[in-house]
């Protein structure tokens, strides 16, 4: 048979090629921040520009990875889209570490690049001495500079074959335990979720999205390039600010905004306590993604919108990232029985539930690990082959995931795996006793984990912030009738302080695990 | 870099899969010929016994080619979802053709085995006996008791991994001049063109389908897989029928219908001529696809249906088959300039105008010949590498359509390159021509093409099927103020008679023009 590899074809400067094409002339990017916009046949030449600077002053090699430690802005945005069409890797990095997490990270990567704002600056330049970076660009005027001389050099940004399979980005994650890993991205994969997230949402060019995840997160750049390829309107915030995001809505007539629970929380805490002043009706399309988010948040949101298209999104960096999706008509059923759930498989990407020993499919209502497969899951991790092996299984992608599936498909998450506690040789699902304490009126959120017990192997800790007093008795009593008694924490700890949480707004239970288990082993990985 | 081909395991199974999962219970396919309905969890039975019964009872090696010689129907459409699925590759044989076109095409795929219904049966023992065929199944009774003996045997079609890149299906064309051409398409490509359908159209679970296109061409399945993937309810015509047609969208609650031009005429032609008795109100989405429409069945089309979103759909065999399309919006634009477009490329798939002669990328407006590529584009000819190499360069396929860009980025298709006509040093598109002549009150159709001439090389010649009686003196007045001198035909035959069409709907012009140059060769290719 005769092998052309047409897929090998498509590249990630497909979209904003198509957008400058059919709509040049439209406003593609409004950075909030600098009040700078750009039209999509701009936005191409800022890219264009951008990947005759990286093969020619910068002297990249094709392949070569290029940093990015910066707030999201149009910078960044070009960076990600404009770096990978040039046939070269971008990396952007989790502005919240410290800069020894970063160096560790630019030398994982061997970045040949690295592009900063001025926020970061400094970080950027001691992470550049220590990684042995040989470019260090700032955002601003040195890097509009750059495009400035490398688009007057005529010189374009040479038609470069890379797609397809090849490398495309590269995200940390897993920053705070173990090793990081590089999730390796390619163009084939961005592109099937950018399709994927087309085909769920319904994108159209009359869209005007406001992106203000972070964009060193997939949930930060993962609407870019749909929005990019039916030449919507974007809007792009530097980071997270309740204030600046409802105003930001208003003034650029919003209509998608995707945002993570902990945002949406914020932005109705806003609400409340200062009035909802801002005028939020351009709202069509809100998404969230990226952690799990309460049912008293979840009616809150909906009460609070209840004219706009509400859509959870499961998924993870390794599969670029959209794997299921609850949409609008699940969140508006009567019975109101898939608010918990994060929704069915989405078009284009398979999913099992897979016993998690043996990884053999195992029948609705029973819980085993979430395996996914389809052409958005990654390439594996960036020189991580025995991590890579151990997730990637025959085309099937093991997210460690602990769910269920009901009769009609629909997927219920349980627990990270690895978040189960098995006490007494029972198995509890951390999450189900979060969700236990979470309805008590005075718990705002709950951390629920295993610690040693010399009898048990585990038993069942909680660590609670609240929003008025209450004692762990009380919470305790409170679960007894929610849950069978081996799952009702035996141990509570009561704090004001809010949980440890990630740049994309997830809960760091490692952070308060750890110190429970230091110089042990735990039995489940 | 790790090559993990995550994109080789997506598969031809996925889509039923996953709406025998998500709607099971919902109707899949209703076959109006025979009145049988089966749901999503039935059909996803029914495919899985024909897996078993290739791999077993028939001994259809993977890989091996099954042939279909049948009109639309239930089984039809099972063996176009359930071969690839299984592993197998099905050709679907145009059964307008004679034994002997047949039987050639069935010894250049090496068929393993034979499907057709009784209308062809006779035709297919002939075809089974001179391609040498070793297994010969007749749908009803005989492949219905396969289809048991499988399913109880439990032996399901062994879950293979065939898929992405692997031969999905063989498409015959040019049936008509020179050696036919097996287009192969992959797992991959029909995903893929299943995909950009998706979001081109925004397909639901609610949609209700009828398939009335013949299933040997890809205009007849294109919406199988797309309508498949979200679980939408499809109903099967065996052949067009206007009455039938009528019938079916009110019986059946249609909503969605693509037709090919000569369809939609007939469908308004039985309305002028019958009168508009059957309720067609349920229907909300109309694509015509497959060849040109003319201007005044455009118009007709969006008077009869206001209400409903009028797509037209351009592409090929070639490209799985979607490259364009001209959506709703651009139908109902006050100024009406993109009445004659083709459209815009589709999110997904690469569009670019080059020079006929050597290649190279021209402005928006020049006239050059449409490239395509995309994960939709085929792996090329069955056993036919210069073919093959003829048609694709680079990733690129070259379609052979004559054709300019707007500044809009939309397509305007002038002619095939094949039908330019050049006469006295100066191009000559047909098309052109014909749109002329299609102004005249009593043309109903025209075909223009090159005729040869001792002076000029080709002289401009037209065959006009006419409404009333009309001279061609008259013709050639009235096209003399619409283009120019050199463009208005030498020569025109009046006729009664409809042109010759192929089974899609297309012009063959090469029935026309051939006796013309018998003998000779024209100067194009």
């Amino acid at each position: 048979m005769v092998g052309f590899a047409a897929m090998g074809t498509e590249s990630m400067s497909w979209p904003l090629r198509r957008a400058a094409r059919l709509c040049g002339g439209a406003v593609a990017v409004v950075d909030a921040a600098s009040g700078t916009q750009v039209t999509y046949a701009e936005l191409q030449g800022r890219v264009d520009a951008l990947g005759a600077a990286l093969a020619g002053e910068l002297a990249v090699q094709p392949g070569g990875r290029v940093g990015v430690l910066a707030a999201n802005s149009l910078a960044h945005l070009e960076l990600f889209l404009g770096v990978p069409s040039a046939g070269r890797v971008v990396v952007s990095l989790n502005t919240r570490l410290a800069v020894e997490e970063l160096a560790a990270l630019a030398t994982d990567a061997r970045l040949a690049a690295l592009v900063a704002d001025d926020t970061n600056a400094d970080a950027a330049t001691a992470i550049a001495e220590r990684a042995g970076i040989p470019a260090l660009i700032r955002v601003g005027e040195e890097h509009e500079a750059l495009l400035a001389r490398a688009g007057a050099g005529g010189s374009s940004a040479a038609d470069n074959s890379a797609g397809g399979d090849a490398l495309a980005t590269i995200s940390y994650t897993g920053g705070t335990t173990g090793r990081p890993k590089g999730v390796m991205l390619s163009h084939a994969n961005l592109l099937a979720n950018a399709r994927h997230n087309l085909i769920a949402t319904g994108h159209t060019a009359q869209d005007r999205w406001l992106h203000v995840c972070p964009m060193f997160h997939v949930a930060g750049t993962a609407n870019v390039v749909a929005a990019t390829w039916v030449g919507a309107h974007q809007t792009v915030l530097p980071r997270f600010d309740a204030a600046a995001v409802l105003s930001a809505i208003e003034q650029h007539a919003i209509t998608h905004l995707n945002l993570v629970p902990t945002m949406l929380g914020m932005l109705l805490d806003h609400e409340r306590e200062h009035g909802a002043t801002a005028d939020l009706s351009s709202l069509t399309h809100l998404q969230y993604a990226a952690s799990p988010i309460t049912p008293e948040l979840q009616r809150r949101v909906l009460e609070r919108f209840p004219d706009v298209d509400v859509a959870q999104f499961y998924g993870m960096t390794e599969a670029a990232p959209t794997v299921s999706t609850c949409t609008p008509a699940d969140h508006r059923r009567e019975d109101g029985r898939r608010l918990r759930s994060t929704g069915a498989p989405v078009v284009g990407v398979e999913v099992e539930i897979r016993d998690a020993v043996d990884g053999t499919p195992v029948p609705p209502g029973t819980v085993g690990e979430v395996w996914v497969r389809g052409p958005n899951v990654m390439l594996g991790y960036w020189e991580q082959p025995e991590a890579t092996a151990q997730a990637l299984h025959e085309g099937w992608y093991r997210t460690g995931d602990a769910a269920y599936a009901d009769e009609d498909g629909y997927l219920f998450l349980v627990d990270r795996l690895k978040d189960m506690i098995i006490s007494g040789g029972e198995n509890v699902y951390s999450v189900e006793v979060e969700a236990a304490l979470a309805e008590h009126p005075a718990v705002r959120e709950a951390a629920v984990f295993g610690v040693p017990h010399p009898r048990w192997g585990e038993a069942v800790h909680a660590v609670v912030t609240v929003d008025r007093a209450v004692t762990p008795d009380e919470l305790i009593a409170h679960c007894r009738p929610l849950i069978a008694g081996f799952k009702v924490p035996r141990s509570i700890e009561v704090t004001q302080h809010p949980l440890p949480r990630s740049g994309a707004g997830k809960l760091l239970k490692q952070e308060l695990r750890g110190p429970y288990w230091s110089g042990r082993e735990r039995n489940i990985s």
